[in-house]
């Protein structure tokens, strides 16, 4: 029989989402190709979701994530603002303490149960 | 401005959903009403999905949180078992501490973040 485990979904909120593990992801991406055009396609977005996506977040933030190089279609060279680089190194810090922590709870309410099963 | 704050579903998985906020409000109702057609109703949820939803955390707990009296369509009574008593009781302080808990790291990443805003 396989365990029970929780699971979860979180995210930071500002008048709706304005930041959560796939915008992590995303910027993550574009530091590694300098591109939110090979970003977007490495997650299976079109670009101009990501695109889109990212000015939601901005403006939901109240500052610039990317800063980017007009290319066209094609959409030139992006790279990850020091505030974007900022909120990026605080959100991994709290993922993974989210992690820990409901992990830890989990376990205290539900460890006996599980063994009982 | 509006604040950020943080945001988050919190479940129980064994194979697919097996716990969570819906449910554990479903079954207070039950608790109150005993009847799974009135606790249903008041979430204006339809009985027959209620009652599937229930067979089917049932089926992924493996135990049963509602003895049912056969009632036709109505329904009929119902009543929470005491391991569907127990497993709220946990679930209630779990989500308790899920909330404390996940504010605080929140806080712990994010507070210095708003305070600058």
């Amino acid at each position: 029989m396989k365990e029970m485990k929780i699971a979860y979904k979180v995210w930071l909120d500002k008048e709706g989402k304005a930041f959560g593990d796939g915008p992590y992801e995303l910027l993550r991406r574009v530091e590694k190709t300098k591109s939110l055009h090979q970003a977007a396609n490495q997650m299976r977005m079109s670009y101009s979701k990501a695109w889109r996506l990212i000015r939601t977040l901005e403006e939901r933030l109240g500052f610039i994530l990317l800063e980017r190089k007009t290319g066209g279609p094609s959409g030139g060279g992006s790279k990850v603002t020091p505030q974007g680089k900022d909120l990026m190194n605080h959100y991994e810090r709290f993922r993974r303490d989210v992690e820990k922590g409901l992990e830890r709870i989990y376990k205290k309410h539900f460890g006996a149960v599980e063994r009982k099963g």
